[in-house]
């Protein structure tokens, strides 16, 4: 399209707010997640697992949030995950009046996720169930989109199970995007931050299928709800559906405050020189740019500028 | 071979002609596509699984694209696939002109692909078939070079996984080289971008295999016509071949159109003072280089400069 | 978190000690291997192969390694393994006071990942042994925490298969960050590095399943030995347990001279000018940091410093 | 060890000729390359396909080439293949007198990498086979060092499969490491290149396991010679031996040149300008070197050295 056009399209719709911009953003990435992730869950189902496997449905997650965080990464920081926004939030990384406005982005992009895998096998999952939805039994749909505790599973040890993984998930995520640390080059953490999926995926997956994440789990769970399933998809598993959603909220924030206390603290600060070099950044960047936001081209902000949006200007 | 001979060949074939290397990339490109992704089925079907399985088959055609964008990339923006051409021409970073000359090439190249793959396993098709090739039962081998649909699969739904399919590629190719989102760095791009297909692979392969590529498909399903096949390979499926062809090109524009309104619209663009830096830019280079084209050394374009050939300088 | 809170806590407990940080590193490094790996065995061993396999355990300890040196690598070089700490002790590369400590905390790390996945799936446990906690036989669940060796396996060839997994570790990984050789980038180390495991889990797991690592074998082993399993993890195998704690050790020292004597000791080395160099390094960086240490934000050695603590500056 | 010691073992040992430590470099890579990829077909084999799979094996070469580029490419730029050698020697980026040195290191690296990998599972051999080495039937082992085709094929469509594999290889290789096209950053090429040995096994390993490189394939097949499987490893398969070992040479300089006619004859070179830029370049850099060669720490280098010892100075 012509520049004048594109020009014409950014006056009317481009977004001043940068809220809403970012609201977008953790729509968008949130719902490639899921797209990517249970679909390659449902391919594995719908196949009986003629064309899909565990590993399949590991990479499936992983480039998910990959391809989410390429998405969304510079723009919101693709938290993608209500967990890592509030871990975020009691770093001092991530506002407090942002955090609600997030976490709906994360559930309605989940929510849509799930309905586009539905869409795209929709002759398969007719096929498959003749019509008829059911959250267990051998032609189970459900655990396509949301997690159900395996029968050796106790609620108290499911709830370890979700703050261990989504600890494990945080703590890495930090320890990736830390310039002070031996963090992944700008531009490939989003595949460095997917490859924590796989990890989780191959050690944590026995128990529930490692949903870490209250949006991935409870967005699609609401869909299947809406969709057919029906209300067993949250009385299944003993009421099942809550242990996702609290566990990895506690779990993020344990894994936060163990970086934090194992790594972060003991980085050596000196404090004073680094506001001295904020300022003769501050003034050679306003030169630089006019849209109020400070983008300096230096090498150093190059290789570590990824930061969850505030990692290291709070 | 000597500096002198090399000089020699470059003033005889070298092609001044910026539209015919670039058609040349295209060709080679699409052609590494179909050896390494139509090889790796043929390796599957042709062992009746012994030496080959669906993951190994999604690493073929991942690898393939990863391996055309490295061949391809630094001449003509690898879009070894109409849909991305038709998307970029939609979003003017491709010119009209351009756009029959890369499609035509992209054929040509998946053509010539398909019949390497032929050559390659000649004896292996021979001792497989006993000379019958045929589209469609126990002993198919059409489905090596082309897609076809599974049983469960209606026309619209079909239709509906390739809008699908090809929008997830093309929204994650576009974020993958946002220099002004979390973009992957020069020369990671081939890789990431595999593993775009990857994700689609393990997620949206069970209702057709995942073509999503107008050339992909068309192309050699043209030469399985020509070698034997016969016509059957248009009409099976109820003449599911022209679905993979009109799909993608749908959905291409579909995730272009999306990536532009979640995500690149939004981008603080201070446009008067990038007027600035162009033209700067341009003073600069044109003392570099003689070619007419800029190709500047600066640490930003070294970082960024991958763009689908014109991706920030329409 | 406030700013101000987080300064505080800084003022309060930021270690001044860089043995202490070090150590912490470790520990957690460590511990974070032990979790991704043997996490990912129990994940096998318990669901009996349902949702697990060979190629998903090596993931587990190739990603484990990966994520335990994004973790401790900016700290302490990311050692998590004696064998490594004692070939980088007799290349010079660490001080000997620092030797015991890395290992102590290694192997303190090992044994809590170990205690850890105990705790992730001790229904699981409970579900597939009944609560009888056995060392060799069907339900034997002893090697998800340490090594055992086939059947087939002498003691003396399990010795030579140690020294062999470990030399290559080691000497892969000193390939990988010699700055003078094709070294992996600044932040790209952990992920490739880890590549190293995968490539020896797929060549040498059948002897005995490449521990090679005295921490990651002998601390689980100590763990089941007190939780449960008895002395049999001991004396298994012929007295197995001391084999993958003394086969690493010399096998990474071998490594590690192999290394220097067909590849760095050749490597040209204008000794004169780079003490000038370092000396005027010295000068500018005595100005930059404030914490006695030298940080210089050359782009030499962004791209090149990750040095296991001191590679080049010996 | 003091840095005394080390300056001592530096000025005794430390080679001044170039050619004797490329030798010694080319050696090491093809060394372990042999030692994960063999290694990888021995784990599978020996153990009947319970700890390996076809998957692993190519994960063992492609892992094998990417380490073996990592400890030879900043000495040698890591052939580790005669065809890669002969393909460079007639591009005019490997000097004649280089060239039996290089085949020569390669061969005998590659013998003591299958010897290692005997050594390695002595223990498994003699349990497999009971002590009785032999080449075809259901306990044939010499398929585990060297490639023998399948049953289908004949000997000239063997031919052109090793052509087609090693001329994709060396197409795939002169891309990534084309600094005018979109190559691999420095550090990372190791990886991509290792990816290719993925493309191709994964795609063309059916007809004879992929061998495609002449070392790679008669080295091991000379050791198993020896060691006890006698004669039969050069007449089985109608003297299959010297197909894997013309063919890539063949094929190498196939893909060498459709690589230079489809797009490096076509990159803008402002010649003129760039003998400028190297004399400048050369001036700058007498002052830092003192072994003679030129090595210049400007970004551009850093980002696009990596070029199979001359690709852009000869």
């Amino acid at each position: 399209m012509e520049r004048k056009t594109r020009r014409n399209l950014r006056e009317r719709f481009a977004l001043k707010n940068s809220i809403v911009k970012e609201a977008l953003a953790e729509f968008l990435g949130t719902f490639v997640l899921i797209l990517f992730g249970c679909g390659s869950v449902a391919q594995t189902v719908l196949s009986r697992g003629a064309v899909g496997e565990m590993l399949t449905i590991h990479i499936g997650f992983t480039l998910g949030v990959t391809m989410a965080v390429y998405v969304a990464g510079g723009v919101s920081g693709a938290h993608v995950n209500p967990a890592v926004s509030l871990a975020m939030l009691v770093l001092g990384k991530l506002k407090l009046v942002k955090f609600p406005v997030y976490v709906l982005a994360q559930f309605l992009g989940a929510f849509a996720g799930a309905a586009a895998v539905y869409g795209l096998y929709y002759d398969a999952f007719m096929d498959y169930t003749n019509g008829i939805l059911i959250v267990t039994g051998p032609n189970a749909t459900a655990h396509i989109f949301a997690s159900y505790p395996g029968r050796h599973l106790s609620i108290l040890n499911g709830f370890i199970d979700q703050v261990i993984g989504t600890g494990a998930l945080v703590l890495c995520i930090l320890a990736i995007v830390d310039g002070k640390n031996n963090g992944a080059p700008k531009g490939m953490e989003p595949l460095v931050i997917g490859l924590i999926i796989m990890a989780i995926g191959v050690s944590m997956g026995l128990n529930c299928g490692y949903p870490i994440n209250p949006a991935r789990d409870l967005g699609p769970r609401l869909f299947t709800a809406v969709a057919g399933w029906g209300r067993d998809v949250f009385s299944a598993g003993r009421n099942w559906w809550w242990i996702p959603v609290s566990g990895p909220l506690v779990g993020g924030v344990v894994g936060a405050v163990l970086y934090l206390l194992f790594i972060e603290l003991h980085h050596a600060e000196p404090q004073k020189h680094l506001e001295e070099e904020n300022s003769v950044k501050e003034k050679k960047c306003r030169k630089i740019t006019v849209d109020g936001g400070l983008k300096c081209k230096t090498f150093e902000e190059l290789s570590r500028s990824f930061d969850f949006r505030s990692l290291n200007m709070k």
